[in-house]
């Protein structure tokens, strides 16, 4: 392992622009860090809160070695990179927060599935699908429904499709257009959990509280903090997430997601190598924030407390049907009546239907109550037209 | 008083780039709103924070039309600008918080004092310097030492003199090298306290806590929040304190500086119209930071909770003796071993003796514990040269 410690003002590069790479410039900027930031689009909201912007797209080489030449590191904001391009970059040197290696695995769905199996991971019964014929013989062994993926480039519920019976099997195939698919047993949760792990370079590890998810149209809508489960419950999602961060030999901050069923069995759903829209909530309600434990694993530094201060709940706020292109908000006066709620907006230019266009997080005693309060927020933001 | 509010994404212009201007524009920013900035250096902390630059001077009136027309509302994070130009804004219906009024009676500390005296304040006794026999005849009146200021355009100890003796007064005078001087008697004080006030457009009025303050070289070094003092003098404070705010009839954040005598006497020092160096520790120790604080005035949404989470020690990151222009830091490692220390580093390109680089704040339940633990982990934080 990579010993090095960055100070400041060392240059942090970010390939995203993003709301995540925008909380995550922040908290560098505060330490006193240099931020280099690289997305095509030039109003990506962590551009107005970097130092130096690469406006290039996320498969141009050049700029990305341009960008590993300016920074002392390199992390990422999001999974659809060429991984190949950052193995490249630390095959000549430079450092990359998680590896090639790891994001390589990670992006492929159907990689990622196969070496948490190979690691006796429980993960829901899956298959490859690279043809019309693949797909009915899987449809045969998953039985119906099911769900089918696109291996790579997936999120927010794009590139997944149920399929529900046979009939759907053609349209289904047709929607994800790609022959590099994922058959995956439907799992009938009855939660969806999910955790954030931290290991720092001297295989330090610091697991989050586990937190559960609400989705709806596939993309998240609440986030509970702590969520209701076990003490078994959680230990064997502790056990599985440390597990499978020493067996990826890195480091990083890593965001592991999970189908509880109803009789207590964990079926793990995804890793993301990176913060997570499920770990806003420790912006405020955690001793140290996902963003500052990234920011402090990729310079070096000790792993902050990652104790949950207060319970908290976490929305997001989306953009709504009708409006679209650009837009203002009103009724923050409204809900900044009321301590410990924190709105989060991200500054993107353009909305659309469900776009994330920010978050609200409130903390409380009561987790309940927390939640009351993050919907009432909700419903009190309007997202109107600039015309 | 006007009634307003300005929801994100309006653009909030601050006069003033320095380690104020980027705290507030990172909050700013956080909530979705945008940022201009005006300052001559292009490379002022808060610029990298900004989404709008005007690189220009305090007095360039052009320019500071200029942040008025993109922005709708105007902030400033230091005293030292013209307050006409600002009043003239305001004339032509722009929205400048606090006034350019407030402003301009604050900015000449002999005006200010005139202020608190006409509102049965107790201040210093101060006499009003324009030649050297003035000097020589309230040397008379106020013994020695006293102390000699520029009414206007001093700050962390510029633009100051202690007049020891007689043989000092031609010293003073050709040191301040100005026709508009304040005399002042030397308060024997005990202690050095300040209080944040925020008022909001409905007039509603939160004060923060008494904190107290700890110069060398007539530069902050420590604050220590709260102030360990008798109710009745936290009374008697918080009563001086609102009245000054109602007295200058206006909105805005203040800072007001306070001499506290053996005997229980308050004097008051200063009155800054801003965020201020002994507030930082609100960023992690109270509810709402000062910065939020303004942000909220500012845009015309409620005032935030001013209470105290948890006792708080303030310590200045200051440039040593021996490393002049650029520099990088070493040492955070160790510092952030431990919980609830937070780091801020401004990003200022170049470092002299005694300027403000950055500051480290530690909650702890104990504030003795605190003030120890900023005190070692300001020793941890080094300096060192580019070369």
């Amino acid at each position: 392992m990579i010993n090095f410690t960055l100070n400041p003002p060392a240059n942090i590069g970010i390939i995203g622009g993003g709301q995540l790479g925008k909380m995550l410039s922040i908290k560098a900027k505060s330490l006193g860090y240099t931020v280099t930031i690289l997305d095509p689009n030039p109003f990506a909201p962590a551009m107005s809160v970097a130092d130096h912007k690469i406006i290039a797209n996320f498969s141009d080489v050049e700029s990305i070695k341009k960008l590993a030449n300016l920074c002392e590191v390199i992390t990422y904001e999001f999974e659809h990179i060429d991984a190949d391009i950052l193995i490249d970059l630390e095959n000549t040197g430079h450092i990359v927060i998680p590896s090639g290696k790891t994001l390589k695995l990670i992006q492929d769905k159907y990689e990622q599935k196969s070496f948490l199996k190979s690691i006796n991971i429980t993960v829901p019964e899956f298959y490859k699908v690279t043809n019309k014929e693949d797909l009915i013989n899987c449809s045969k062994k998953l039985g119906f429904p099911f769900i089918l993926k696109s291996s790579k480039g997936g999120y927010d519920g794009k590139g997944n499709c149920v399929i529900k019976s046979p009939t759907d099997l053609d349209w289904g195939f047709e929607q994800l257009n790609s022959t590099n698919l994922l058959a995956e047993k439907y799992i009938n949760y009855s939660k969806e959990l999910s955790i954030l792990i931290a290991i720092g370079k001297n295989k330090e590890c610091n697991h989050y509280p586990v937190v559960e998810n609400i989705h709806e149209d596939s993309i998240l809508r609440l986030t509970k903090a702590p969520a209701k489960i076990s003490p078994s419950i959680e230990n064997k999602i502790h056990e599985i997430s440390m597990k499978i961060v020493e067996s990826l030999d890195d480091i990083g901050l890593f965001c592991i997601e999970f189908f509880l069923t109803a009789n207590g069995e964990v079926y793990i759903n995804e890793i993301a190598p990176r913060p997570h829209n499920s770990g806003h909530y420790t912006l405020e309600a955690c001793e140290t924030s996902q963003f500052e434990q990234l920011l402090r694993i990729v310079t070096g530094l000790p792993l902050g407390s990652t104790d949950l201060i207060y319970p908290a709940a976490m929305v997001n706020v989306l953009g709504n049907e009708y409006v679209n292109g650009a837009y203002q908000y009103a009724g923050l006066s409204k809900i900044l009546k009321d301590d410990k709620i924190y709105v989060h907006l991200y500054g993107k230019k353009n909305t659309h239907y469900l776009k994330k266009l920010g978050h609200i997080t409130v903390c409380d005693s009561s987790l309940s109550l927390a939640v009351e309060k993050s919907l009432n927020a909700l419903k009190n933001l309007e997202i109107k037209s600039n015309d």
